[in-house]
């Protein structure tokens, strides 16, 4: 990195971008002009109830950043350029008086030669426009509709309505070198069966003159390639790396890294700037499934399905995820540390592929450099979400630029996986369709930039599906009983919820609310009533239908998590069983930005996982047994059944194994079958056995269906369902009943 | 038009491209090499019997072109330029032994300055290569996978195996002023609900200087605008048309054609070039059709059906037409006139859309000249289909110059409405995806270089079909039973077949062979026999199973000309009930390259029509009656029944009328039902009652049942039915019975 200048930001708002603020207060940069206000006048905390609600003036100012730049020496030879990776959404920048850019769009970075005005010293200011919103809509994410600004702070149904803007990235002034470095990109193709890799490292400079240098470093820092060469204004370096440590995605092998170096040099041999770059080997494909042609047998024939099968160095994976979403409402706070700690999370519950929604953020950097490291494969969605983005020639040349920059930052990372237009744009309630200009240029966008990575214009594709987000279907049944039901090709979406834990509902909802939860105060605030269909997301019918009324919030509490990490165990495992067709499970949603009272998220704000974290990382492990049951609520005289499987997602076999099926019941445990499975081989399942059993007259219970693998218990598996049975009679009774 | 040079070629073939032919025959320009190889060593006909496998060693040589052209004064001022719209396939230009040119692609045009030879005299030398083969694949249509040769001369199943090449386009030696018009464009976009015309007109010349005088000419050739200015190399003339006549489709208003004209003026006021281009204002989309939605009522829920109904200047219009074929093999001999004839007949039959399947070639300039002026849209496809087209790097480039190629000349017509990567490329038999390199290129050329129109990348889309192809399926059903129960958004592919007449059979078939027809020799060549799946396509036994066997070839030939006629209504008209849902009837195919012996065409080749074309045509007047009837064949007992309708796909109303269905039986006519029918709006269907009658005991006869609409007979329909019945009794037991 180059020597910086100290800067220090100061915000306030005006009317106006050239008009000066009356206040202002200081800046955290990266950071938001909101939070900042917030602090500084000492608002409430904003997850509190409702207390978001006192941020929404904010959205129609002008916010007004300001840094005294003094006057300063800068050698010949050198430049200075103030330098940002982005800022949010709409501003210009002047120095002094003078407007040195205008610009619209959060992730095109910022670079301006600023020597002049350092060497004379002077007032930076960067004047931020209100939010982006088309006239005449309602204050919901329509009015995000003409502009590349995240639809989600619009208001969600588990985002507060609250629009972040500003210096949302760092924001530097870089002492450079006249001659240095502009860009620095390294491409290349694997070849001979992913054996090889041809690379081409394209190295940009400011000036020509001098000599170029690239090297390609391996994992322990030995130099596997090298080319010098005297340094044009464009240069390309071209090597062939034979025998490559492939990249692979989390439990399907290693996440090679290698580094590739580019260092310029001046004619008399000094070294004037060099620039690194992380390198992961790997071939991303999308296929489509075995069973893809469903309308093979029948005239007239329609097409196939949409591919959506994730092909890695030739090796077709099953896909087990979640979907992110930025993990804060002010996303200039956003940092590494945040990134990592629910990265890691991800990892340890054998995720190996995040899709990054399109109603938020395209990540900062560090998140992509960590998925890199740990192989979490990223489907990264342009920011357009469940609206209909209308080609009007504005709104396409701000999303042509703003696209070309985030393709252009990102296409070099190895966990990027897959293009995609964004979130549910085929659908009724956004009504784009595959001629929706928008989408038609991203497509030739990411083809001309990006070529041998996927694109799709959007999730849900033909064959694919989103939803249901409810346990229990507004029909009546549950997610047992309609998962089976489903064959399609990838599950992109679907939700169980479940209320957040008590602690944390004391730090949002006033202890006069908080038992029972009712709908209109700070519970609906928090995403627990009017979310979404019907009373989500805390859906206390749902509860009481499976347990009756709850004594207290804990009670409550316990009861919601319980069915909501239930659900997930039927969801998850459901599509592990269904591959090959089914090749991705991907729960909506992973994490969430401030804290909810009731959400369909595994990890709650700031990192803590959710009882259902848990039960979804036993059900991803890459092997295990499983059980498909098809009801989740039992009753007497019901033939209760499990079909048994086997389940493999690694790359190796699972050698012949012995199973074993148990109930627990209150007259205690019964075997119900015993299965001498053979082997199942790489990346496949094998189905066993159903294993049945005729229940009897019970109290009230839980039932456990324990699926034990003999000298592997890593292997085994346990699941819980509920029996009822209102007309049970007293112990002696039933005992009568049972001779 | 320029001046020209006098040019006349001769043709040989060799084992190289500079290897001089050891013999040359005159060669017709535009034509084909083989079929002047054929002329002047008289072959025999190729069409009769299976004589054309006598041009399959042609497909392997060199066809080298030859002309000689004389030293020629070349005044100062002016250049000579070679110039062809398309050389088939990959070919070298030589002048003497001097190689100018080397090209694969026959969309790409040809443009080189040649004044210097000419000066001196040379020999002009076209060598063009063998036909495009992959290594090691069958003799099929999979050996033109990795070429933009057009597959389908490589064999189909109305296409014999008889591979192209050569001159197909006229060559011209044009003698231009050194100061030309190199390219002229005119573009325009229809702004205030389609009433005024935005207009772009781009003059690119050779050198700048002089003056370019832009004119737009409206229909009675007065001047609608002017602008005239500086000759820059590139030249753009804005002008605002208000009130502009718009171009519509047949039936659907005027075919209003402007003319653009760019001309170019010395500095001292002499005119040095002009061109002129023909516009039709008129904007195009595809939308999505009502209830696209297909799984908008449950969880988990997938995509919307891929819009497929074509709006024009903002009014959606109901698509009637069928797949255009090239009409002959050796396209070199397709003229103006050729293409006048059949377009003529698909006018008369009140088609508004051609699909130009993409197993064939781009039709020449005349072909979208006359849809202009007939208003017959068109559904352009490029050469690809079938096939999996996998992106090699020398493919995608070869795709990507000549659908650029394609692209620019084309842009400019009104007719041309959609672009469309090819045919049936996400079916099972070809293999490509949303991912095909191919398909993404081909996707991305379209919106780079023409955003306004449509781009589907194949047909069927979800929601679209394709097939069947004979009347009765496999499973026993026919077209009347299976169509109502379908539901697509477009067909944009169904077939009944039928054979040709009998005195063009009598050309293609030896005598000794003409009946009974059987598999294996002239009648297999020309398609009667294993040409598709089951017994295609003249199929025997659907003949034999509606009418038993056949006394001769008369009356096979008028059998299966019937029931193809029958199934054509049945699917075309059942299409138009099922608008708005359904929004395109597109019949396999419209023409043939040569004379089949049976084939699923409405025209034999020539431009004969069959009588399904005359059926086809009643079926596809704008305003008619209309009839659902779900069965073909009927028998005693059997409960007739005939839903009935009014179509409409005027833009007026169609007022209240009433009508009356009538069933014709051995025992006379007999009222079914009247319906006063209440005014159908523009653009709208209504259905009416369902009309019944219990058929009786009568002899095999046809059924003919009429809708008659009182006082408007040209809206009235009459379809026929078979009725068996192997029991009946003589004349006088029946007549007991039924008393």
């Amino acid at each position: 990195m180059y020597e910086t200048l100290p800067l220090s930001f100061r915000v306030g708002f005006s009317a106006g971008s050239d008009i000066a603020p009356e206040e202002t207060v200081p800046a955290a940069v990266p950071g938001n002009a909101q939070l900042d206000w917030a602090n500084a006048h000492e608002y409430p905390p904003y997850a509190f109830a409702d207390n978001f609600k006192e941020f929404s003036w904010m959205e129609d100012v002008y916010w007004i950043y300001k840094a005294e730049i003094p006057a300063t020496e800068i050698p010949d030879g050198k430049r200075v350029f103030l330098a940002t990776a982005g800022i949010d959404y709409e501003f210009d920048v002047y120095a002094d008086g003078e407007k040195l850019l205008y610009q619209e769009g959060m992730f095109t970075p910022v670079e301006l030669d600023v020597t002049p005005y350092v060497k004379k010293g002077f007032t930076l200011t960067i004047s931020v426009y209100p939010a982006p919103k088309i006239p005449g809509r309602p204050a919901d994410r329509t009015q995000a509709a003409a502009s590349v600004k995240p639809p989600v702070s619009y208001g969600w149904d588990w985002h507060p309505r609250l629009i972040p803007s500003g210096l949302y990235e760092e924001v530097r002034l870089e002492v450079r070198p006249v001659a240095h470095i502009r860009d620095f990109e390294t491409r290349y193709l694997l070849t001979d069966g992913y054996r090889n890799a041809e690379i081409n490292a394209d190295v940009r400079v400011s000036q020509a003159g001098g000599t170029v240098r690239w090297t390609l470093l391996d994992r322990s820092g030995a130099v596997a390639a090298r080319k010098e060469f005297p340094a044009e204004e464009e240069n390309t370096a071209a090597a062939v790396l034979r025998d490559v440590d492939l990249w692979w995605p989390n439990e399907q092998g290693e996440q090679a890294l290698y580094t590739s170096v580019a260092e310029l040099f001046s004619a008399g041999g000094e070294k004037l700037d060099e620039k690194r770059q992380r390198i992961g080997f790997r071939d991303v494909e999308l296929k489509m499934h075995p069973r893809a042609g469903i309308d093979a047998e029948t005239f007239p024939k329609g097409r196939n399905h949409a591919p959506i099968q994730l092909m890695i160095n030739g090796r077709r994976i099953f896909c087990k995820g979640s979907n992110w979403v930025h993990p804060e409402i002010f996303i200039g706070t956003i940092t590494r540390e945040t990134y990592e700690k629910q990265l890691d999370l991800a990892k340890d519950a054998h995720f190996n592929l995040l899709r990054i929604w399109g109603g938020g953020i395209v990540n900062k950097e560090s998140f992509f450099e960590l998925c890199d490291e740990k192989g979490i494969l990223v489907w990264q969605e342009f920011p357009l979400a469940c609206n209909n983005y209308e080609g009007t020639p504005h709104y396409l040349a701000v999303l042509d630029r703003e696209s070309q920059s985030i393709i252009r930052r990102l296409r070099g990372h190895a966990s990027l996986a897959i293009w995609c237009g964004g979130n549910e744009l085929f659908n009724d309630w956004s009504g784009m369709d595959d001629q929706s200009l928008a989408l038609r240029l991203l497509a030739s966008n990411c083809f001309r930039m990006d070529p041998m990575r996927p694109f799709i214009p959007t999730s849900p594709l033909f064959g694919m599906a989103h939803g249901n987000y409810v346990f229990r279907y507004p029909d009546g049944r549950d997610v047992y009983e309609v998962m089976p039901e489903r064959h399609n090709s990838a599950y992109t979406e679907f939700g169980s919820p479940g209320m957040s834990d008590v602690d944390i509902l004391r730090t949002i909802i006033p202890e006069e609310e908080l038992f029972p939860p009712k709908p209109g105060g700070a519970y609906e605030a928090h995403h627990a009533f009017g979310a979404w269909a019907g009373d989500t997301w805390l859906c206390p019918s749902t509860a009481e239908y499976y347990f009756g009324e709850s004594k207290d919030l804990e009670e409550l509490v316990e009861r919601t998590q319980f069915l909501q990490a239930r659900g997930y165990v039927a969801i998850f495992e459901e599509a592990r069983r269904q591959w090959p067709v089914c090749s991705m499970s991907l729960n909506w949603c992973y994490n969430e930005p401030w804290p909810s009272a009731a959400n369909n998220n595994l990890i709650s704000y700031g990192g803590r996982p959710k009882p259902a974290y848990y039960a979804v990382k036993e059900s991803c492990r890459p092997q295990m047994a499983s059980a498909r049951v098809r009801r989740f609520l039992w009753k007497k005289g019901d033939l209760f059944s499990a079909e048994l499987f086997l389940l493999n997602d690694l790359p190796e076999a699972l050698p012949a194994l012995r199973v074993k099926a148990f109930l627990t019941l209150p007259d205690g445990r019964r075997e119900l079958c015993v299965w001498n499975a053979p082997e199942v081989g790489p990346t496949g399942n094998r189905q066993g056995p159903a294993a049945v059993f005729r229940l009897g007259d019970y109290a009230d219970c839980t039932l456990t269906l324990t699926v034990e693998v003999e000298d592997r218990p890593e292997l085994s598996s346990q699941y819980e369902f509920l029996y009822r049975n209102p007309g049970h009679k007293k112990p002696d009774e039933s005992k009568a009943l049972n001779q």
